[in-house]
């Protein structure tokens, strides 16, 4: 009873569902691809306090990504080191700062899927409750200013559907795309508080390939005409897609399927209607890559001011049901 | 003429091709994910010489790779440090020593599909020839012994069928994933002249997925039971599938394409028959992941025997004429 008091959003708060119950039969679970464990690790310990998990491919921003929280949030000593949680592989890379975690995802649906199967395992064997998850990533503009921030509506395939087609035992199982819509809005809201970059809710389509796949004319390959691809893009265009990216259709299926509070929030290096190649100077594109993190990191602040301002009656109340407690003891 | 008879090979060789009218319009390539282009390196001064690539998907090993290679065909000073080439991003990392270039890929079909596209046009601008490709990788072994190294004979999609899959403008185009059946053989070769583990030359299938994508009963989700499991495994295996990777089937499509001679040489970490986690201890995991290096870094110094035996005549030869012209100049 005292527990459930202290931690009142831990026993009462929305859990990271697994869908599997043979996970129950295994003795340990070893989460491989972050070097991590339940059986070397103690995971609740380390990871219990997560509200919000962050997650981009490159492993550099990511790291950038942590140090810019803790510094926005105040949450530790500025000088302070992070070091990398997953030190023990190369495949991903973890860091954390108070309530907020930060995983890099590599490129492409497979290898987001991996790190999301062993971070939803993880986020449940540490007993972490009302998690928010954002991927913070860069992506191709369609008709949007090179630098606007997407916050995504709904993740399309490659086919312009909303769905995550995945084969398991040689079946194709479809999954849904659905995000939460209510979290696009605020981080909508974030953006048009902000005012230093222009934030838009837009569709986004996820594919399998950066070159050929999202109709490209310099990649190693290329049978059609630019012509062909206008048409394509204009048509991508007509389906309300507001920026091409590699992730977002099994990262919205995944976080459905685990009941995941979940958003893409990804900036646009450059307009496809415009061209392919990123032409812009690195320092320019350095600056675009930050915008993601400034948005998500301005919903952090907010988000933790408002649970610490709806925590403070609540710990009023506690403090005075102890110092009764105190009394009836005595 | 005379660089003609200085270079054989790079004139009269096998040429890296390039399918894409598009690019001779390009001022500037730039190879973004590499952080390389033509405007900006001299590639043909950088790669000319590049005989052999190997790439895997970690850029440790990739690193620990070229170190070995190093030493074991005597190529450079055993105390040289082997520089990042991508050092500009963390996508991608690549190293070099004389005509072995080794590059990472990351994890799954896209992101080895990025860095490919890249390299292509990296060895074609750098107008390399004869040009053998290995992807030297772990894998999840289907009725072989842990440690075993499997060529691949034929890489199978998920479907168990050998071809590659690629949306195109929103059209699925299959592609052919044939690989070189006498580089296979060689290489099986090799292993059975180092007689240190078990080599065998057989089917691949590649997967998008590492957990229900392969039937693990460990991921986050599993909707299957275990006796579904073994009951497709089984399949797998008779379709002669040695092991289960998540590269192999657009590799070898990429390489056919563009005319290189292409291998994949996996290692299995464990007998997916019998289990799903990697219990493994890490001392007897870093071993195996060695199989594939020992093997190919064979295979690259019996090639580079034989060469030097080729062309030592034409070495006499041209050093003849030589002698023959400066007489003639006198």
């Amino acid at each position: 009873m005292e527990s459930k008091e202290e931690e009142p959003n831990v026993s009462c708060g929305r859990p990271v569902c697994l869908h599997n119950p043979h996970l129950d039969a295994l003795k340990d679970d070893i989460l491989y691809h972050f070097s991590l464990g339940t059986g070397t690790h103690n995971l609740p310990a380390m990871f219990g306090d997560v509200k919000f998990v962050c997650v981009g491919g490159s492993p550099w921003r990511m790291k950038s990504f942590i140090e810019y929280i803790a510094a926005e949030v105040s949450l530790q000593d500025p000088n302070s080191d992070y070091p990398n949680i997953c030190a023990g592989t190369d495949r991903y890379a973890m860091y954390k700062v108070g309530p907020v975690l930060s995983v890099s995802h590599g490129m492409g649906v497979p290898s987001i899927a991996i790190m999301l199967h062993e971070l939803i395992k993880l986020l449940h064997h540490a007993r972490c409750t009302d998690v928010t998850i954002m991927r913070i990533g860069t992506s191709g503009g369609i008709g949007v200013e090179p630098g606007t921030v997407v916050v995504t509506k709904q993740a399309l395939n490659d086919m312009l559907l909303p769905k995550f087609e995945q084969v398991i035992l040689g079946q194709t199982v479809e999954r849904s795309t659905d995000l939460d819509q209510s979290l696009a809005q605020e981080l909508l809201q974030c953006g048009n508080e902000l005012k230093q970059f222009p934030t838009v809710v837009g569709n986004t389509m996820c594919t399998m390939d950066f070159y050929e796949g999202q109709a490209r004319l310099d990649g190693a390959f290329c049978y059609y005409t630019e012509a062909d691809k206008q048409a394509y893009l204009n048509k991508v265009r007509d389906a309300g897609v507001c920026n091409i990216e590699m992730e977002a259709t099994v990262f919205a299926a995944m976080c459905k399927l685990s009941g995941i509070r979940a958003a893409v929030v990804c900036v646009t290096l450059l307009d496809r209607l415009k061209g392919d190649q990123l032409t812009s100077s690195h320092e320019v594109l350095v600056g675009f890559q930050e915008h993601p993190q400034i948005l998500v990191g301005h919903f952090i602040k907010k988000q933790l001011k408002a649970k610490a301002a709806d925590l403070s009656p609540l710990i009023n109340i506690r403090g005075a049901m102890r110092r009764k407690e105190s009394h009836a003891k005595l």
